[in-house]
């Protein structure tokens, strides 16, 4: 059965930023959803911010096993009643792919329950390398002890995040800092990945080992079976668990 | 140095339920208020739901180092932006106990980014048997290996929280249910007790074990120190880190 | 490309007590590998303690992807170069599934750096209810929120383990204890599962939800890809990571 | 009640390399006991490999609340028994501060289940800045966001624990590596702190910074009280837990 995936982009960067655009020229979306459509167990569409519903409906969640997400400029814009509905999508077993600045978006730091805020740097000849913290991990599948990307934006630490199950990717920038970069978590019965790379400036979406990582991502992330019954609030009688 | 502690009550279901009162005239908060008090390093006040911001103003809790809570009725009544003051100062460091109920709290809720959703069954002649899963730890400091409370509502599993930092305590229900009574996390600065036992019809707020787990949680939860500078959205430039 | 399994077992107590031969006439290892077997995607052999090396020779390991261990009463005869072997090809990326008793196994122990004791009692009249604590996680997949295992030896808390990565499972038994009865830990590239139910003396292992969890499980323990080049000591030069 | 603190040291490299001794006249251990003995509520002693049982005898493992431990040239010397000892008193509630090449000592790698392995290079004048990532955690208490330390050994990941309780500081070096140079772990009723500086050739145990995170750690790792009931293998009758 193959893994239907949801690629959400804010879509803005690109319109407003001539620079970006020439980089992704079809939006940030397209780089990433047409490296995953190479692999035929992937089942892929895209949903945009200026779509009704932001392309997040009833009926597409409901039919989404993993979904990524990528926003910055906008992030005040997703509506709250949208945001609701992809936390209970997660809750209920879909994965969740934060990319770059999503670690501030609604979704994310409503998942966390933390701030979410980091220390950043906006120079534009920053070496980022990133080390595997969890090696055999299988969003690292295919990854070397590490790898490098030329040119990046800085993200540092302190990243007020809740203790992550697992860091698997830990960077270090050409400035001194470091960041946690790549971390997992569980809400509910849906898995949470954040992965840092993807500065709109940077032809960072079409970095070989960052698409390995994103379509790592995805196949870590698709839930184990059908939402599960376990949950809810539900009251007992004497018998009902004997 | 004493410990700045505030129990926070809703206060309601005494109002309205006179086998309540009839246990706790004065309140449940009086009755976890005044065994703290007992302790000179522990400086104790009182906050209620009806009370002007809920008896949480900005002055109130930058001067709070422990927020114990208990509500169940009217947590809706509870307001979004006194919500979103607990949660801003739990992340700079404050600590929250969150009592029985509490678990649907807005603000636990809005702390651990999941539903907090369970089992429950409303049976008055209940034993709970709570077994010590993590001996050593602050928390359960003077507690046996086990303790009994005689009669007390069922809460059961699945119970929707993030993995815990640590589950200190699982309770065993007449019923045959099972239930991570007592549970710690982190967020930002600020650390996090979840403590199962506190039905308002039963007199658990008396029950020495629990007592002392209260205690023992108001003292695990104290700040180390002042809040920390590491914190926040920072926009650094490229010496900054060296 | 099949998992390869290899399911290890004491087989002792099958040739001291007909009791335990009369339910499992060709050994537990048996029972539950002719489980397994049934999946055409799952490869898989046994090995027992009496064969030479205890059937754990380097080619068979390096041929492992999941090893299952059941042991209790020869765990001092399993030799401490054999430990080590398995020790090894744990960090290495296989994954090991340790069954009931196997929680005071050489292996177990020194993988958890912990003395593994708990509590229990030899009744043979008790009921087991397991709660599922993690729904959603794939070793969970297809179990109800709960199931009942009718007669089983009871292990109680505290279990001396370090705090697992996952807690999917808690028992309760008719005495009123509580157990974690299925966790998940990471050690180097590999990933530990502890499953908790199959006392030599009833027919657990042939138990529905039993049998589930175990394939499950082994479908989760198996590595992701080939061991990882990440790992080792390693002596670097002002390049290596350039 | 003081907190009774066992400087262990291996107290070799000051005897083999007189560049060593120049730094540390009286051994590592005296500079970090002489700090802590600045504090009156801190009983310090030390103890080293050359002496009876290493110094580590019944008497004084069982009057010690906190040991810390540098080791790196005669890992293999530390005898077996010495090391199931002090094993053991962890698992009692004897906090463990594991300084730099203690990594690979035969304690903590025992405590941890895994290789420990790392990358390393012996470069001489490598910076190292450590970044907080857990504010407000009493071990980080004083500590700024991030501290230099001008001149160390690297090591780098992947660095083969089990994932951490906590990750206090990251550090990153002048070759563009990365670690996790301080984590917390629990085993039994005992805490682990590994707290990476401290290569012998730098007068790294002067840095304040560096003092004030080792004292911050004695303090975290003193046991919240005596030795726990819960533990160990205990066989129960029907009635032992109502």
């Amino acid at each position: 059965m193959p893994i239907r995936v949801t690629v959400w982009h804010e879509f803005r960067h690109e319109k407003l930023n001539p620079k970006v655009a020439a980089i992704y020229p079809h939006g940030m979306h397209e780089a990433i959803a047409s490296h995953l459509r190479k692999s035929t167990d992937l089942q892929v569409r895209t949903a945009t911010l200026e779509q009704p519903e932001h392309g997040l409906s009833e009926e597409v969640l409901n039919s989404t096993d993993v979904l990524t997400w990528w926003g910055h400029h906008a992030h005040r814009e997703v509506q709250d009643d949208i945001v609701e509905r992809v936390h209970k999508r997660v809750l209920a077993g879909m994965g969740l792919l934060a990319l770059h600045s999503a670690h501030y978006s609604k979704i994310f730091r409503k998942l966390m329950g933390t701030s979410c805020e980091l220390k950043w740097r906006e120079e534009e000849n920053e070496r980022e390398i990133m080390w595997v913290t969890r090696p055999g991990h299988p969003v690292v599948r295919g990854i070397d002890d590490h790898f490098i990307i030329p040119r990046e934006e800085m993200y540092g630490e302190f990243f007020d995040i809740p203790e992550p199950d697992c860091v698997f990717l830990i960077s270090s920038f050409s400035g001194g800092e470091v960041f946690r970069s790549g971390c997992t978590w569980t809400r509910g019965a849906g898995k949470i990945v954040y992965f840092r790379p993807g500065h709109e400036a940077f032809p960072t979406y079409y970095d070989p080992n960052v698409l390995r990582v994103i379509e790592n991502a995805v196949r870590f992330l698709a839930p184990a079976g059908p939402a599960p019954q376990a949950f809810g609030n539900r009251k007992l009688g004497w018998m009902d668990g004997k």
